[in-house]
């Protein structure tokens, strides 16, 4: 489950009191106790009729979400029909993978269902400063995710897409009038220590992502989808807009368990460094990617597997199936019951698997394929020039001489 | 003399291992050495050589402007007729004062004179970050100081104000692109423990402000005049633009001497704290200033100041006469003697520079109450596209998808 805009990898352990598992940014040792993370970070369960209030989503509906902070207050707003908006974003440092892109139609269910309104904010600045990559190259890299957030299909007039080079107009004023009481205590115990004044600033900067919503057009109620070991960012968002007397709800959170990269549990997907599924891939190279690297629950030998049966709960396949393409609870559940009695071998469980994604990317494709030129495409979805003063007047920052 | 941003009140003291003197941003305690200044921070003093080529200013002439770095590189660029800059910033953190506008006076005396690019960044995000003032308190001083700054009557083609809030969509990015390698030692070092991240930031954008004549018109020769305690900024700069193979020379510096405060030798003017000149004053009430509350090299009585003289190098009046109002060099020496002699006594120098101070921001105040609206009289000064997209390309920060 990716973050809001990307930056687990340089976050510090999330936990340091804890024996018997850790959460890192590069890796998740030992049985994840998700009961245990909500402890710590104070969060909320969510309840059944919360779940039957939320958008009709697999990930939502089989818990892969499965927490929150103040979900209750985008439930009401959406049952009223008053505005409300979900923020999830992405951090341009390398092209988007299957798991990258999933939040962005978790979000698009949303806007769909219950008409929020949807913020993607991409944070190259950050992306250039954390990663040994040119500015050059990070704007490449923002030019072809910005082709896959488009190709989602969000409505452009539900939707802003934010980038925080090209829109430090408004981030920028924004970031500096949270940063007025971001400690660097506070940015270092959360995102911990950084070895540049760039990365120092940045909180300022997530954190207006989060607030931008409801700057721009009131105060609403806001829920960041992200993996649970990201609700310390949405914390700090949350204090910095208490402190600050804006005009703002504090942002809720939906807090997912981990995606397991394709090489199977025990380690987070983190492009580059795993194989993984990208979203300009061919069917042939799905398959392959697939056949050749996905972390199988299936027995060592066809016969132990006929006997003996997989085990569904660490097979990768069957997980991306539970966690976003089969939406059918009752077929999953046949999947699952002949993965665990033998009779669906893995081969064939990936054979399913192959099927859903290549059909998903090849809409996702033939959307991507269709956009155009990426600054026309990109138009409708920027903050207009109205907007932009709205937001920078909600933050109190003067706007008067800027002509 | 104020510092290009003033940000002295943020700065540790720049000297640690110094008995004899103390530089900080509050006091200037004991006399101050400034050939031993200029030893800690590794500046040359002005040859006679540098002061006839550069432009005929009393304080330059005077040696209130006493040391630099690279001066040689705008004293050929200048003679040459090759592009060169002058920066010189202002912090809005209240009303400017007499010793506010004064650099901006003498950078107007460098575009006359050598056809100089001047550039003026106005840092309301620091101000805002450092004070206990809301962001509207900042935007009035904002404006206030634009009009002041506007008053000057600077070329608006060879001049470019800079205000980093209204200016974000260029001074940010390259601010990223200057902190990916500037690191929290370096800028603890030279400008102190900061108490939010914001102020962590901020010295990328001051390295910003220094190197942006450069990025938005090509390689030049840029000198700042600054305070001689500030020269640590400038290094700052220069180290960044050197790691950073950015498309730029690394800034020169005309480092100053500090002008006294009106309440005399021993403290710095600091804006707010101390009685001041401030640029709106009637003649009234500059007269009333300065007979109430400038420091005075005269004598406790008549009687005496008639039989043993003043002492003009700790007199108020007397060194506002020498930095600035008194151009001719034998009309101050003559003052000088018969002030030393005892023939001149306070209340008359104190009446001679109430007469040219006077006379100095009549002017000025005329040229501001004919300026009409702010944003229109602030157009021609303002970047233009053109140039926004030369700095950030300049600076390798990707434009494309601005659209």
């Amino acid at each position: 489950m990716p973050n809001t805009t990307d930056s687990t990898d340089r976050t510090d352990r999330t936990t340091t009191d804890a024996d018997e598992f850790t959460v890192t940014p590069y890796a998740v040792e030992g049985e994840i106790d998700y009961e245990k993370l909500l402890e710590r970070f104070g969060a909320d369960p969510l309840t059944d009729e919360q779940i039957d209030r939320l958008p009709d989503h697999p990930a939502i509906r089989r818990r892969t979400f499965y927490a929150g902070r103040d979900v209750d207050r985008s439930l009401e707003a959406a049952e009223s029909g008053d505005p409300h908006a979900v923020v999830t974003g992405r951090g341009p440092s390398g092209p988007m993978h299957l798991g990258h892109v999933l939040p962005l139609y978790l979000a698009k269910r949303f806007q769909r269902e219950t008409g929020a309104t949807v913020y993607v904010p991409l944070s190259d600045d950050e992306k250039f400063l954390a990663k040994e990559l040119s500015f050059a190259e990070i704007g490449e890299h923002t030019r072809e995710n910005l082709r896959d957030v488009l190709a989602v299909g969000l409505d452009p007039d539900r939707t802003r897409i934010v980038v925080d080079t090209a829109d430090a107009d408004v981030v920028y004023p924004i970031a500096v009038r949270l940063a007025k009481h971001l400690t660097p205590a506070t940015v270092e115990a959360v995102y911990g220590e950084q070895d540049t004044v760039g990365l120092q600033f940045y909180p300022a900067v997530q954190a207006t992502h989060l607030l931008l919503p409801q700057l721009v057009a009131g105060r609403q109620p806001t829920l960041v989808p992200i993996a649970v070991d990201q609700d310390p960012h949405v914390r700090v968002c949350r204090d910095v807009a208490a402190k600050e007397a804006l005009p703002v709800e504090k942002p809720g959170a939906l807090l997912g368990r981990f995606l397991p990269s394709l090489e199977g549990p025990g380690k987070m997907s983190s492009s580059g460094e795993a194989a993984s599924i990208e979203l300009t891939d061919d069917p042939e190279t799905v398959a392959e990617t697939i056949r050749t690297h996905a972390y199988t629950g299936g027995r060592a030998t066809l016969e132990e597997h006929r006997e003996r049966g997989g085990d569904p709960s660490v097979d990768v396949p069957f997980q991306y199936l539970r966690f976003f393409f089969e939406e059918d609870d009752g077929e999953l559940e046949r999947i699952a019951r002949e993965y665990r009695s033998g009779d669906l071998l893995s081969g064939e469980l990936k054979d399913l698997a192959i099927e859903r994604i290549t059909d998903f990317l090849a809409d996702h494709q033939r959307r991507r394929a269709a956009l155009g030129s990426l600054a026309d495409a990109l138009e409708p979805y920027r903050l207009t020039r109205e907007e932009r003063t709205a937001a920078l007047e909600s933050a109190a920052v003067p706007t008067s001489f800027r002509g």
